[in-house]
């Protein structure tokens, strides 16, 4: 296996210019380090706890940033997906297209999202054992797109509570997609902090290091340069950027023990 | 409290045939125990476990029918939906839209639904607690519709596994929205049987009266003349319409005491 | 069946007096009702959350006190034990030895238990799935005592929080054993206050008509006369004693349903 | 922090020959790997799934094993004790006493551990929040006895299922005691094969290494020449004797890098 793969980016696309800052440190950052990069991006929130929580720049807005992000950095690009609708819509500006863990036993969604020919990202729902994302690949590749990724982001545990089980990587490793490990996402406590999602930041890095120990193709990790005053619901997950290349030094230096001890 | 609501039918529509027989029988038998009577159906079942489980009859085919069933029974109808597309189209032939559990966080879809002006029902995602649906529902009243139900149908305990917390009914009372009671996905084992989820019947009536005595203003029943030779992945938990009246003769009694002593 | 046995006393035994008030209160309210009354006394708490805790009485006091308790009101008396060497002091003094949930795997202590012929309750542990009980069980009855009732108080949730799974009433009557359900301690919030347990009394009457709408040959409840002004770490889930007739009426009627429909 | 400590041996004592092969072995094989090695050995299993479950040599069998073990070898040994009574007995023969995880909350048991002044590794019970080892420790720091090892074994997860937290090491760590990691009884499924508890040591090198890329002081990990033709019922996920030198050196690379980067 080659080493660790990168998805970063902030929860939300702000702004052109605040993205061209993201992508562009980002860039600079996982060059030096020697990691591959995948610039993560969203256009719309659609499961936001409440209906006045903040959404996004919005579908138009969005693509041609998106274009205008691979052109100017050569980065290919991540995006989340929530209709067949936006499958088709999207697919022509971005490399990946993710299915969020809410929507990944949502049929008609996954066959639309493999028919674009795209890298396919699912996120393991909280309500599902690691074995049933077999058949969640099966619904992909059955259609005919062989690319699909799968990310662990937690299962449920009691109440407002998940938990990162270390056994769903080499179990979702075995079905024979590459797993990614999703940092940010797996430290949130869903409802928690009433109207809004809550996080515990600190655990971003212990789950990282165990799962990349573990092995792994790729972390996903939201970033920004200021998560406490930043719009977004995931603020108290996301890692701040300039503590991001200490913790990947960490993760790289896990990683080629990883891999080299297999 | 008024007397228990029941919403019940088969899980999918089978045939227009099948859906007269069934809503015929659960008419006569709920107007013999003085129950009200919801019909429920699928069209489709956007999120099963397999590409190649079977998926019910589509809208094209199905619309016709549930007019044909309100008109000639006089029966209120319940589906559950999947996009916002299918809000609008589906709206004018139904009473009820339904959430699909794993969808309860999908705003636009919530959104849409509660601007039909149909009465709509949220299912609790299983990676949900009772407290988080005040969000869930404060995007339907926020939309400018007040007829929301909510129902409880299980949390996740485990993998494979739910759990039914009686606290939930009480916790959901309070956000004011009449709370409904799944007795029939609560005892699922999702994705416990491989390729499709599997199911426990034998407590069904478990559950049941376990919500009924804490108070429910109504239960969810999936019903069918010989569940184990369905087609529908939920056969293992559907209970047969030959067991169904002296089921509901018992939740009525258990109901009846719940109404007196509030 | 015969109709619901109640299984009721304070958290702790804090004097002469107050078991004897307590008892006699609890006598008066169920011959009353036609209920059948077990005394629930402890003489120490030996599974406290700190080291500061109060922890009862202690043994020498507390022996007795049993001891009058049987002959002035003619109530048989269950308390709970923890080492072997206890159930060897305690038994002549009790008609039934309780098992604490913590200790239901503990194989001397429930053999030493078993040997004395005394009606033995075990409590499930919070960790134990139900059908686990059957071993359990198997370690009393394999030691020549045929006289064991399981007991119902909520598994582990996430953290610091129970669930009860009704289902988990028919699986242990199944096994044999009379089923009683503890509807106090399935609402503790275990270490929930920091240095203490916390619980949530407003569910204790929620949980306990579900449990007897099931079907349970008995219902365990603690009670004091003035929860929050007592010395005990269960305050926040005991029942006042005012409020026992009328929550005592409510699962009677539930019961005369459950055991009349079977 | 100093390089990883491994506590190591086989579930029960079976002979003194088989003992002083094992011992032997693990310190040959930490001695080369410059691990510090403390042999854990149980001369009693209390508590077995079954009554007819193997339980180990004994008491009065086993002490002068332990002399002859700490004589020969000058290796640290480390048993489980069940009651007050045998703290007092067991302690001259050890260096460590293990308090099982059902029966960390007992308080009489952890002071009557704590006053024989030896090191005490208390396991978390599989009910409780890695949190509630603060009040679990404090019981015997306040006992006068500072030397507490804290070690996660697991947390209920649904039925017969445990999960690894990672987060526990961190939170564990925050008290104050060195934590330990479990790797062996971590893949146990309580319960899970009827009679006797199932496993799955297929993860055991999962979990290790990423508890070790957490950081923790130690690993705890029980091997055996022959776990499959073992007479323990931790046979499903002891570790073969002849795999461990590859995952020690596998671990010891992570956590050379886990104390580097800290």
């Amino acid at each position: 296996a080659g080493p660790l793969t990168l998805i970063a980016g902030p929860c939300q696309l702000e702004s052109r210019q605040h993205a061209f800052d993201m992508a562009g440190a980002l860039k600079e950052l996982t060059a030096k380090l020697g990691i591959g990069l995948v610039y993560k991006t969203s256009y719309d929130k659609a499961n936001r706890t409440s209906l006045s929580s903040t959404r996004g720049a919005g579908l138009d807005a969005a693509l041609p940033v998106f274009d205008d992000l691979r052109a100017t950095f050569g980065l290919p690009v991540l995006t989340d997906i929530h209709s067949e609708e936006q499958c088709r819509i999207v697919a022509p500006h971005v490399d990946v297209l993710q299915i969020p863990a809410f929507l990944s036993r949502q049929t008609d969604l996954l066959v639309a999202a493999a028919k674009t020919g795209k890298v396919i990202n699912v996120k393991k729902g909280q309500f599902l054992a690691p074995w049933d994302m077999k058949n969640v690949v099966a619904k992909i590749t059955g259609s005919g797109n062989p690319n699909v990724l799968v990310t662990e982001r937690g299962a449920s545990f009691g109440y407002n509570t998940l938990v990162s089980d270390m056994r769903a990587l080499p179990i979702m490793a075995d079905i024979g997609a590459p797993v990614i490990f999703d940092a940010t996402h797996s430290v949130q406590q869903p409802g928690g902090q009433g109207a809004t999602s809550g996080g515990e930041r600190r655990f971003v890095e212990t789950l990282a290091r165990a799962a990349v120990a573990v092995g792994v193709a790729g972390v996903f990790i939201e970033t920004h340069q200021d998560p406490d005053n930043s719009t977004s619901s995931d603020g108290p997950n996301m890692v701040p950027l300039a503590d991001m290349p200490r913790l990947l030094e960490t993760l790289m230096a896990f990683d080629a023990v990883a891999k080299r001890r297999g």
